[in-house]
């Protein structure tokens, strides 16, 4: 492309400090350097872990910054070194890299790549690496992608090339969302055809799990929320009984332990609430279930009593749905190109990038799923 | 047996109070019932979890109580319906039942048998069910099999058949510990050849487990414990490597991933401290390390980061360690017959049933693995 090499100036959603409206500024996106690519960012969507930077954890050293991590788009220059890759490339940016050399890589156990900071962060783009700059100053990358710009810049390893037929308008919620929930109930739980299940949070990490439980052949999926306005769609993708906490006055784990003879077989967490961590784990039933913990919340402790393990339920945790990006994402796009995982469904609202702030407030406000932004026509 | 069908009148050391001494008694043992049998005991070790219910979870209704669950013996006598068992078998009683019949007994993936109460007890010798008296006042039984006693009554399905060959004053010790141990490492985390493994707490938990990860064929056990005593025998048994936290200043999780480049691949805590349980956890590396909870305590919540989990460690625990005992303790009784292995080597100790509070008070002061008591004559 003719922007090869320069310095682009181009729109992105800053923000400047912690929980407050993000701003639409003209920012300038170096050139990719050495196995970097700039990626123009056709379709990006608002994801918690967006909202959880923001206004939760607020590192201290962490703005201003460019969040958004859920995204498609298009290559539009490769920086040295880059060889898998060319401009007009469909791709999805990854939170979660995938350098293929280290020993977690190419252990089939995990997806936890070496190079992604304490499973946390995934950030390759160190705040030292920005390529984004806005008025003097260096904008500090979130999870190496920052994808709430109409330009940016990540590491080779933190991006998967799609198929070309894939919409970028949908396929921009397998960066996140969706991957994470159904991977989840996928991959690390391993549901089993005939299992029980239950799904607590229906957001759209939830949403995945239930369809992820379906698509693994779960025969009852339990799917629990405090806002049975969520009912509905958990039934399109899936979910065969609904449960409102408020509605008992027990706790949510001796309800579905009464109507499932002793408790679930698998269950996922999809809130990011401790609180929450505790009652999925204890709603499994003995012996063998197991509780995945999706949801993303490292402000508090997670507890419970050691029996609850030694009778032999089991205590784990799902990052990006335990897929390998660079493998498994495409993968997904297939699937959803295949029409065996759903897509379009999750998408309850479409915005442009200049909209930012009115997608962060329907997600706060619980009022959507996904809420996806078009950012630079293809 | 001449005693068959009538009341044995015998030795037992009762537990008349929380927190006070055993007193050897003249008690009464009734014949046993329907599907149940009468056990001679011939030796009997103590085990920690003697000790819990005695000077720590102390329940209000548990006194007075006749303890000990880690012993063999020989069948006196049978109940109607027991056509597996005859006098002169010998056996161990299993505070773990196996019934085989359940859906826990008959899946592949747990040992927690359904007339197990809350994986806690197996106690399916309710208080009801007590056929011990003394002075007149029901004892209550522990753990289904109340072992400090000449004889003792237990549920059918709560026996172990063992190798007429076994050596009754060793393979005692597979009623609990040493299975418990072992097979935390073997069955539960499931070590795998190659692997980095650590142990924390040697008491003879500790020590089978060392032995288990070894048998597995771990490359590097850690053998943790405050008491630097302990080293030698776990040396014996199979560990590598020695850390006494108290030498670091600094949490042995962080001294473990130093020497290990991130963690251990399997953790096994076998000393019933929720402190440990948090630092055994920790110690695992991201991405597939499983921290196993042998030891067993209740009284407070273990706790951790979220994060701990959703970086790819796994958090469970280990109950009799996960054999099925009336297939799985014949088993071990056949391994260390055939010297694959060992029992000798844990008992520090011997002395008679008229001793236990000495052996208690060893225990209580850590300076026994294991104290075997000769009850009754072979």
């Amino acid at each position: 492309m003719a922007t090869a090499g320069k310095v682009i100036t181009c729109k992105a959603a800053v923000a400047w400090e912690p929980n407050k409206p993000l701003v639409i500024e003209d920012i300038e996106v170096a050139p990719p350097q050495v196995a970097e690519i700039r990626i123009k960012i056709v379709a990006t969507a608002v994801c918690h872990t967006d909202l959880y930077y923001l206004l939760e954890s607020m590192p201290k050293d962490g703005f201003p910054a460019v969040l958004g991590h859920e995204a498609a788009g298009l290559v539009e220059s490769v920086g040295p070194g880059v060889t898998e890759f060319q401009s007009g490339d469909k791709v999805i940016p990854l939170f979660l890299p995938q350098c293929r050399q280290c020993r977690f890589c190419k252990s089939p156990k995990t997806n936890q790549c070496e190079l992604g900071v304490d499973a946390g962060h995934g950030d390759v783009m160190g705040p030292e690496d920005s390529r984004l700059t806005c008025k003097g100053k260096k904008l500090v990358p979130f999870a190496g992608t920052s994808t709430f710009s109409e330009f940016t810049v990540v590491n080779q390893i933190s991006v998967a090339k799609i198929d070309h037929a894939a919409p970028l308008d949908k396929v921009c919620l397998l960066g996140c969302g969706v991957s994470t929930g159904f991977g989840a109930a996928v991959n690390t739980a391993k549901v089993e055809p005939g299992s029980t299940c239950a799904v607590f949070g229906l957001g759209a990490i939830g949403l995945a799990a239930v369809m992820g439980c379906k698509f693994a052949g779960a025969k009852k999926i339990f799917a629990v929320d405090i806002n049975p306005d969520k009912f509905k769609k958990a039934k399109d993708f899936g979910a065969t009984h609904f449960l409102n906490p408020k509605d008992y006055d027990k706790p949510i784990s001796a309800v579905l332990a009464e109507l499932t003879a002793g408790g679930v077989d698998y269950a996922l967490e999809c809130v990011g609430n401790v609180g929450v961590m505790r009652s999925a784990l204890e709603s499994c039933v003995k012996g063998w279930g197991v509780c995945v913990l999706v949801g993303w919340t490292n402000m508090h402790d997670i507890t419970t009593r050691p029996i609850q393990l030694i009778a032999g339920r089991t205590w784990k945790g799902s990052f990006f749905g335990g897929f390998k990006g660079r493998d498994g994402v495409p993968d997904m796009v297939k699937a959803y190109l295949d029409k065996k995982v759903k897509l379009d469904e999750f998408i309850t609202h479409n915005m442009t990038l200049a909209q930012i702030n009115d997608a962060i407030e329907l997600m706060k406000q619980g009022k959507c799923i996904r809420t996806v932004m078009s950012v630079c026509p293809q």
